[in-house]
Protein backbone atom coordinates (compact mmCIF):
# COMPACT_ATOMS: atom_id res chain seq x y z
CA UNK A 1 0.00 0.00 0.00
CA UNK A 2 1.32 3.64 -0.90
CA UNK A 3 1.94 5.97 1.94
CA UNK A 4 -0.10 9.21 1.34
CA UNK A 5 1.90 11.93 -0.21
CA UNK A 6 2.41 15.24 1.81
CA UNK A 7 0.48 18.49 1.05
CA UNK A 8 2.22 22.13 1.26
CA UNK A 9 0.93 25.35 0.67
CA UNK A 10 3.12 28.54 -0.21
CA UNK A 11 2.02 31.74 0.72
CA UNK A 12 3.42 35.45 0.78
CA UNK A 13 2.38 38.21 -1.44
CA UNK A 14 3.63 39.19 -4.62
CA UNK A 15 7.20 40.52 -4.85
CA UNK A 16 8.76 37.34 -2.44
CA UNK A 17 9.78 35.01 -4.78
CA UNK A 18 7.01 32.37 -4.40
CA UNK A 19 7.31 31.12 -7.40
CA UNK A 20 11.64 30.55 -7.48
CA UNK A 21 10.51 28.71 -4.26
CA UNK A 22 8.29 26.22 -5.18
CA UNK A 23 10.30 25.30 -8.00
CA UNK A 24 14.10 24.76 -5.67
CA UNK A 25 11.72 23.17 -2.70
CA UNK A 26 9.56 20.86 -5.40
CA UNK A 27 13.77 19.92 -6.74
CA UNK A 28 14.64 19.21 -3.45
CA UNK A 29 11.77 16.95 -2.43
CA UNK A 30 12.18 15.33 -5.94
CA UNK A 31 15.93 14.71 -5.02
CA UNK A 32 14.62 12.52 -1.66
CA UNK A 33 12.38 10.21 -4.04
CA UNK A 34 9.33 12.04 -4.37
CA UNK A 35 7.14 12.57 -7.08
CA UNK A 36 5.69 16.05 -6.63
CA UNK A 37 3.03 17.75 -8.48
CA UNK A 38 2.86 21.80 -8.63
CA UNK A 39 -0.04 23.59 -9.03
CA UNK A 40 -1.75 26.77 -8.19
CA UNK A 41 -5.28 28.67 -6.21
CA UNK A 42 -7.09 30.10 -7.51
CA UNK A 43 -7.06 27.27 -10.23
CA UNK A 44 -5.38 23.81 -10.65
CA UNK A 45 -8.04 22.16 -12.61
CA UNK A 46 -10.01 22.76 -15.67
CA UNK A 47 -13.27 24.26 -14.13
CA UNK A 48 -11.30 26.08 -10.87
CA UNK A 49 -8.96 27.83 -14.04
CA UNK A 50 -12.23 28.62 -15.47
CA UNK A 51 -14.05 30.24 -11.96
CA UNK A 52 -10.32 32.10 -11.49
CA UNK A 53 -11.31 34.06 -15.20
CA UNK A 54 -14.63 35.52 -13.44
CA UNK A 55 -12.42 36.51 -9.74
CA UNK A 56 -9.32 38.37 -11.24
CA UNK A 57 -10.85 39.83 -14.39
CA UNK A 58 -13.20 43.09 -14.42
CA UNK A 59 -13.56 45.59 -11.71
CA UNK A 60 -12.92 45.61 -8.14
CA UNK A 61 -16.44 46.34 -7.77
CA UNK A 62 -17.18 42.83 -10.20
CA UNK A 63 -17.88 40.84 -7.13
CA UNK A 64 -18.90 41.78 -3.57
CA UNK A 65 -17.30 39.78 -0.62
CA UNK A 66 -20.02 37.08 -0.07
CA UNK A 67 -19.94 35.96 -3.42
CA UNK A 68 -16.17 36.27 -4.32
CA UNK A 69 -15.33 34.01 -1.05
CA UNK A 70 -18.38 31.34 -2.33
CA UNK A 71 -16.51 31.35 -6.07
CA UNK A 72 -12.89 30.87 -4.17
CA UNK A 73 -14.65 27.84 -2.46
CA UNK A 74 -16.12 26.48 -5.46
CA UNK A 75 -12.71 27.03 -7.32
CA UNK A 76 -11.16 25.09 -4.34
CA UNK A 77 -13.42 22.32 -4.17
CA UNK A 78 -12.79 21.21 -7.48
CA UNK A 79 -9.16 21.56 -7.29
CA UNK A 80 -9.26 19.15 -4.04
CA UNK A 81 -11.60 16.93 -5.13
CA UNK A 82 -9.69 16.53 -8.77
CA UNK A 83 -6.52 17.28 -8.12
CA UNK A 84 -5.34 17.42 -4.36
CA UNK A 85 -6.94 14.69 -2.73
CA UNK A 86 -6.18 11.90 -5.96
CA UNK A 87 -2.44 12.90 -5.82
CA UNK A 88 -1.99 12.49 -2.79
CA UNK A 89 -4.01 9.33 -2.28
CA UNK A 90 -1.76 7.96 -5.00
CA UNK A 91 1.28 8.80 -2.48
CA UNK A 92 2.77 11.88 -4.62
CA UNK A 93 3.70 15.42 -2.90
CA UNK A 94 1.61 18.58 -3.47
CA UNK A 95 2.93 21.92 -3.66
CA UNK A 96 0.36 24.72 -3.73
CA UNK A 97 0.90 28.16 -4.83
CA UNK A 98 -1.65 29.59 -2.34
CA UNK A 99 -4.42 27.70 -0.85
CA UNK A 100 -6.93 28.25 2.10
CA UNK A 101 -4.83 30.77 3.99
CA UNK A 102 -5.01 32.94 1.30
CA UNK A 103 -8.79 33.06 1.34
CA UNK A 104 -9.12 33.83 5.17
CA UNK A 105 -6.34 36.42 4.93
CA UNK A 106 -7.52 38.03 1.61
CA UNK A 107 -11.71 37.20 2.00
CA UNK A 108 -11.76 37.59 5.49
CA UNK A 109 -10.15 40.80 6.60
CA UNK A 110 -12.35 43.81 6.39
CA UNK A 111 -15.36 42.23 4.13
CA UNK A 112 -18.10 41.50 6.55
CA UNK A 113 -16.84 38.09 6.49
CA UNK A 114 -15.40 36.03 9.82
CA UNK A 115 -12.86 33.41 9.57
CA UNK A 116 -15.33 31.13 10.96
CA UNK A 117 -17.20 31.77 7.69
CA UNK A 118 -14.21 31.05 5.66
CA UNK A 119 -13.92 27.94 7.47
CA UNK A 120 -17.29 26.87 7.19
CA UNK A 121 -17.21 27.29 3.49
CA UNK A 122 -14.20 25.40 3.53
CA UNK A 123 -15.56 22.36 5.33
CA UNK A 124 -18.27 22.24 3.31
CA UNK A 125 -17.09 22.01 -0.15
CA UNK A 126 -13.32 21.08 0.38
CA UNK A 127 -13.92 18.80 4.02
CA UNK A 128 -11.65 21.24 5.26
CA UNK A 129 -8.67 19.58 3.96
CA UNK A 130 -5.76 21.35 5.51
CA UNK A 131 -2.01 21.32 4.64
CA UNK A 132 0.69 18.97 6.15
CA UNK A 133 2.69 22.43 6.31
CA UNK A 134 1.51 25.81 4.65
CA UNK A 135 5.03 28.51 4.70
CA UNK A 136 5.00 31.97 4.64
CA UNK A 137 7.34 33.91 2.69
CA UNK A 138 7.64 37.20 4.35
CA UNK A 139 9.52 40.22 3.53
CA UNK A 140 8.85 43.92 4.82
CA UNK A 141 5.50 44.72 3.39
CA UNK A 142 6.83 47.98 1.79
CA UNK A 143 9.81 46.60 0.20
CA UNK A 144 7.01 43.50 -1.47
CA UNK A 145 5.14 46.59 -2.72
CA UNK A 146 7.61 48.06 -4.44
CA UNK A 147 8.97 45.00 -5.79
CA UNK A 148 5.30 43.38 -7.04
CA UNK A 149 4.36 47.50 -8.15
CA UNK A 150 7.80 47.17 -10.67
CA UNK A 151 7.19 43.56 -11.92
CA UNK A 152 2.95 44.16 -12.47
CA UNK A 153 2.63 47.50 -13.34
CA UNK A 154 1.38 46.19 -17.02
CA UNK A 155 -1.10 43.50 -16.17
CA UNK A 156 -2.63 44.84 -12.96
CA UNK A 157 -5.75 42.19 -12.06
CA UNK A 158 -8.10 42.76 -9.46
CA UNK A 159 -6.72 41.19 -6.20
CA UNK A 160 -3.56 43.13 -7.09
CA UNK A 161 -4.68 46.43 -7.69
CA UNK A 162 -5.77 46.91 -3.67
CA UNK A 163 -4.04 48.79 -1.24
CA UNK A 164 -1.20 48.95 0.67
CA UNK A 165 -2.88 49.37 3.92
CA UNK A 166 -4.59 46.05 2.98
CA UNK A 167 -1.57 44.29 1.88
CA UNK A 168 -0.30 44.80 5.61
CA UNK A 169 -3.14 43.61 7.44
CA UNK A 170 -3.08 40.70 5.25
CA UNK A 171 0.72 39.98 6.32
CA UNK A 172 -0.85 40.17 10.28
CA UNK A 173 -3.66 38.07 9.22
CA UNK A 174 -0.87 35.08 8.60
CA UNK A 175 0.96 36.42 11.34
CA UNK A 176 -1.43 35.64 13.60
CA UNK A 177 -2.11 32.32 11.87
CA UNK A 178 1.81 30.94 12.59
CA UNK A 179 1.06 32.04 16.24
CA UNK A 180 -1.98 29.54 16.59
CA UNK A 181 -1.66 27.14 14.27
CA UNK A 182 1.84 24.40 14.41
CA UNK A 183 1.50 23.75 10.49
CA UNK A 184 1.87 27.68 9.54
CA UNK A 185 5.12 28.51 9.58
CA UNK A 186 6.62 32.12 8.70
CA UNK A 187 10.17 32.42 6.36
CA UNK A 188 12.45 35.11 6.15
CA UNK A 189 12.32 35.87 2.38
CA UNK A 190 15.52 37.80 2.49
CA UNK A 191 18.69 37.56 0.97
CA UNK A 192 19.63 35.33 -1.76
CA UNK A 193 16.78 32.56 -4.10
CA UNK A 194 19.68 29.61 -2.02
CA UNK A 195 19.62 31.63 1.52
CA UNK A 196 15.57 31.57 1.44
CA UNK A 197 15.50 28.10 -0.03
CA UNK A 198 17.41 26.32 2.86
CA UNK A 199 15.29 28.30 5.32
CA UNK A 200 12.29 26.39 4.00
CA UNK A 201 13.90 23.29 3.79
CA UNK A 202 14.35 23.45 7.72
CA UNK A 203 10.95 23.72 7.64
CA UNK A 204 9.56 20.34 6.43
CA UNK A 205 12.99 18.44 6.79
CA UNK A 206 11.05 16.15 9.42
CA UNK A 207 8.56 15.30 6.63
CA UNK A 208 10.97 14.12 4.39
CA UNK A 209 10.91 10.23 4.96
CA UNK A 210 12.96 8.85 1.70
CA UNK A 211 9.89 6.65 0.11
CA UNK A 212 10.34 2.59 1.01
CA UNK B 1 -41.36 56.16 5.20
CA UNK B 2 -41.53 53.15 2.11
CA UNK B 3 -43.02 49.71 3.34
CA UNK B 4 -40.21 46.55 2.47
CA UNK B 5 -41.51 45.05 -1.00
CA UNK B 6 -42.59 41.20 -0.32
CA UNK B 7 -40.60 38.33 -1.88
CA UNK B 8 -42.61 35.39 -3.67
CA UNK B 9 -40.62 32.43 -5.33
CA UNK B 10 -42.18 30.22 -7.30
CA UNK B 11 -40.97 26.31 -7.66
CA UNK B 12 -41.90 23.49 -9.58
CA UNK B 13 -40.44 21.36 -12.50
CA UNK B 14 -40.41 21.69 -15.61
CA UNK B 15 -43.90 21.31 -17.92
CA UNK B 16 -45.51 22.75 -15.08
CA UNK B 17 -46.43 26.36 -16.85
CA UNK B 18 -44.00 28.19 -14.15
CA UNK B 19 -43.28 30.92 -16.63
CA UNK B 20 -46.68 31.80 -17.86
CA UNK B 21 -48.00 31.29 -13.78
CA UNK B 22 -45.39 34.40 -12.67
CA UNK B 23 -46.66 36.52 -15.72
CA UNK B 24 -50.42 36.27 -14.67
CA UNK B 25 -49.31 36.83 -10.65
CA UNK B 26 -47.27 39.84 -11.33
CA UNK B 27 -49.80 41.12 -13.56
CA UNK B 28 -52.58 40.58 -11.09
CA UNK B 29 -50.01 42.19 -8.26
CA UNK B 30 -49.45 45.07 -10.20
CA UNK B 31 -53.45 45.30 -10.36
CA UNK B 32 -53.11 46.18 -6.57
CA UNK B 33 -51.20 48.94 -6.97
CA UNK B 34 -47.51 47.26 -6.55
CA UNK B 35 -44.51 47.60 -8.56
CA UNK B 36 -43.34 44.14 -9.51
CA UNK B 37 -39.70 42.83 -10.70
CA UNK B 38 -39.32 39.37 -12.24
CA UNK B 39 -35.90 37.67 -11.68
CA UNK B 40 -34.79 34.18 -12.07
CA UNK B 41 -32.29 31.68 -10.55
CA UNK B 42 -29.42 31.00 -11.00
CA UNK B 43 -28.96 34.21 -12.78
CA UNK B 44 -30.60 37.68 -12.55
CA UNK B 45 -27.98 39.89 -12.03
CA UNK B 46 -24.50 40.41 -14.47
CA UNK B 47 -22.61 38.27 -12.36
CA UNK B 48 -25.32 35.80 -11.53
CA UNK B 49 -25.45 35.22 -15.20
CA UNK B 50 -22.15 34.89 -15.79
CA UNK B 51 -22.59 31.72 -13.35
CA UNK B 52 -25.27 30.04 -14.46
CA UNK B 53 -23.60 29.27 -17.97
CA UNK B 54 -21.19 27.74 -15.94
CA UNK B 55 -23.66 25.52 -14.21
CA UNK B 56 -26.25 24.57 -17.49
CA UNK B 57 -22.68 24.52 -19.70
CA UNK B 58 -20.85 21.20 -20.34
CA UNK B 59 -21.52 17.61 -19.12
CA UNK B 60 -23.06 16.50 -16.77
CA UNK B 61 -19.72 15.78 -14.75
CA UNK B 62 -18.53 18.89 -15.62
CA UNK B 63 -18.99 20.03 -11.41
CA UNK B 64 -19.01 17.44 -8.53
CA UNK B 65 -21.69 18.16 -5.93
CA UNK B 66 -19.63 20.36 -3.58
CA UNK B 67 -18.44 23.20 -6.35
CA UNK B 68 -21.54 23.12 -7.73
CA UNK B 69 -23.85 23.91 -4.41
CA UNK B 70 -21.11 26.15 -3.85
CA UNK B 71 -21.11 28.09 -7.73
CA UNK B 72 -25.09 28.06 -6.66
CA UNK B 73 -24.83 29.91 -3.56
CA UNK B 74 -22.37 32.37 -5.56
CA UNK B 75 -24.94 33.13 -8.02
CA UNK B 76 -27.55 34.04 -5.38
CA UNK B 77 -25.85 35.91 -3.01
CA UNK B 78 -24.70 38.20 -5.88
CA UNK B 79 -28.79 37.96 -7.18
CA UNK B 80 -29.53 39.08 -3.33
CA UNK B 81 -27.47 41.94 -2.66
CA UNK B 82 -27.64 43.33 -6.01
CA UNK B 83 -30.94 43.04 -7.13
CA UNK B 84 -33.66 41.23 -4.63
CA UNK B 85 -32.35 43.14 -1.43
CA UNK B 86 -32.46 46.86 -3.09
CA UNK B 87 -35.50 46.39 -4.54
CA UNK B 88 -37.16 45.23 -1.73
CA UNK B 89 -36.03 47.60 0.32
CA UNK B 90 -37.14 50.25 -1.95
CA UNK B 91 -40.85 48.82 -1.89
CA UNK B 92 -41.33 46.63 -4.84
CA UNK B 93 -42.50 43.26 -5.00
CA UNK B 94 -39.81 40.57 -6.31
CA UNK B 95 -41.03 37.16 -7.57
CA UNK B 96 -37.86 34.93 -8.59
CA UNK B 97 -38.42 31.91 -10.53
CA UNK B 98 -36.60 29.58 -8.45
CA UNK B 99 -34.32 29.83 -5.21
CA UNK B 100 -32.98 28.62 -2.38
CA UNK B 101 -35.75 25.80 -2.36
CA UNK B 102 -34.40 24.58 -5.78
CA UNK B 103 -30.87 24.44 -4.49
CA UNK B 104 -32.35 21.89 -1.30
CA UNK B 105 -34.14 20.12 -3.45
CA UNK B 106 -31.89 19.24 -6.19
CA UNK B 107 -28.19 20.11 -5.25
CA UNK B 108 -29.47 18.72 -1.85
CA UNK B 109 -31.08 15.28 -3.09
CA UNK B 110 -28.44 12.39 -3.02
CA UNK B 111 -25.35 14.96 -3.45
CA UNK B 112 -23.51 14.06 -0.36
CA UNK B 113 -24.72 17.55 1.42
CA UNK B 114 -27.28 17.97 4.01
CA UNK B 115 -30.03 20.31 3.76
CA UNK B 116 -27.97 22.08 7.10
CA UNK B 117 -24.97 22.05 4.51
CA UNK B 118 -26.93 24.00 1.46
CA UNK B 119 -28.78 25.87 4.61
CA UNK B 120 -25.14 27.04 6.12
CA UNK B 121 -24.04 28.34 2.63
CA UNK B 122 -27.23 30.38 2.35
CA UNK B 123 -26.45 31.93 5.38
CA UNK B 124 -23.14 32.84 4.72
CA UNK B 125 -24.06 33.78 0.96
CA UNK B 126 -27.43 35.76 1.32
CA UNK B 127 -27.44 35.96 5.02
CA UNK B 128 -30.38 33.41 5.08
CA UNK B 129 -32.78 35.59 3.16
CA UNK B 130 -36.11 33.45 2.59
CA UNK B 131 -39.18 34.39 0.84
CA UNK B 132 -42.07 35.47 2.13
CA UNK B 133 -44.07 32.82 0.34
CA UNK B 134 -42.94 30.08 -2.29
CA UNK B 135 -45.63 28.49 -4.12
CA UNK B 136 -44.16 25.16 -6.12
CA UNK B 137 -46.38 23.81 -8.88
CA UNK B 138 -46.78 20.68 -9.27
CA UNK B 139 -48.13 17.76 -11.77
CA UNK B 140 -48.45 14.12 -11.62
CA UNK B 141 -44.70 13.82 -12.24
CA UNK B 142 -44.22 11.07 -15.01
CA UNK B 143 -47.30 13.83 -17.06
CA UNK B 144 -44.61 17.02 -15.97
CA UNK B 145 -41.63 14.67 -16.95
CA UNK B 146 -43.46 13.83 -20.40
CA UNK B 147 -44.61 17.56 -21.18
CA UNK B 148 -41.09 18.95 -20.45
CA UNK B 149 -39.21 16.53 -22.41
CA UNK B 150 -42.04 17.41 -25.68
CA UNK B 151 -40.55 20.89 -25.04
CA UNK B 152 -36.84 20.34 -24.34
CA UNK B 153 -35.67 18.12 -26.40
CA UNK B 154 -33.94 20.39 -28.54
CA UNK B 155 -32.06 21.54 -25.83
CA UNK B 156 -31.16 19.97 -22.59
CA UNK B 157 -29.16 21.56 -20.16
CA UNK B 158 -27.03 19.45 -17.10
CA UNK B 159 -29.75 19.86 -14.76
CA UNK B 160 -32.93 19.21 -16.72
CA UNK B 161 -30.85 15.97 -18.42
CA UNK B 162 -30.88 14.20 -15.30
CA UNK B 163 -33.58 11.38 -14.60
CA UNK B 164 -37.10 10.96 -13.81
CA UNK B 165 -36.12 9.00 -10.48
CA UNK B 166 -34.16 12.39 -9.66
CA UNK B 167 -37.26 14.38 -10.82
CA UNK B 168 -39.53 12.16 -8.41
CA UNK B 169 -36.90 12.78 -5.29
CA UNK B 170 -36.98 16.51 -5.77
CA UNK B 171 -40.79 16.30 -5.82
CA UNK B 172 -40.74 14.95 -2.68
CA UNK B 173 -38.38 16.87 -1.13
CA UNK B 174 -40.43 20.08 -2.23
CA UNK B 175 -43.72 18.12 -0.27
CA UNK B 176 -41.46 17.64 3.15
CA UNK B 177 -40.76 21.70 3.03
CA UNK B 178 -44.43 22.01 2.79
CA UNK B 179 -44.85 19.98 5.60
CA UNK B 180 -42.33 22.12 7.74
CA UNK B 181 -42.56 25.24 6.51
CA UNK B 182 -45.63 27.42 6.47
CA UNK B 183 -44.04 29.71 4.00
CA UNK B 184 -43.78 26.97 1.30
CA UNK B 185 -47.10 25.76 -0.16
CA UNK B 186 -47.89 23.21 -2.52
CA UNK B 187 -49.90 24.01 -5.46
CA UNK B 188 -52.14 21.73 -8.02
CA UNK B 189 -50.66 22.71 -11.62
CA UNK B 190 -53.30 20.70 -13.31
CA UNK B 191 -56.19 22.60 -15.38
CA UNK B 192 -56.68 25.35 -17.36
CA UNK B 193 -54.07 28.46 -17.06
CA UNK B 194 -56.98 30.46 -14.81
CA UNK B 195 -57.55 27.96 -12.69
CA UNK B 196 -53.94 27.48 -11.47
CA UNK B 197 -53.92 31.46 -11.30
CA UNK B 198 -56.73 31.48 -9.10
CA UNK B 199 -55.25 28.62 -7.29
CA UNK B 200 -51.75 30.62 -6.60
CA UNK B 201 -53.69 33.76 -5.74
CA UNK B 202 -55.58 32.26 -3.06
CA UNK B 203 -52.35 31.30 -1.07
CA UNK B 204 -50.99 34.97 -1.21
CA UNK B 205 -54.10 37.35 -0.86
CA UNK B 206 -53.16 37.69 3.10
CA UNK B 207 -50.43 39.32 1.78
CA UNK B 208 -52.07 42.04 -0.98
CA UNK B 209 -52.37 44.28 1.08
CA UNK B 210 -53.11 47.78 -0.99
CA UNK B 211 -50.36 50.07 -1.03
CA UNK B 212 -50.62 53.87 1.36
Amino acid sequence: MTARGRFLSIEGGEGVGKSTQINALADMIRSHGHEVILTREPGGTEGAEVIRQLLLGGSAERWAARAEALLFAAARSDHVERLIEPALASGKWVIADRFIDSSRAYQGAGSGLSDDDIMTLHGIGSRGLLPDRTLVLRLDPKEAAQRAAARDQNRPDRIQGRAEDFHSDVDMAFVGYAEREPRVRLVDASGTAEDVTARLVAQISDLLVEPA
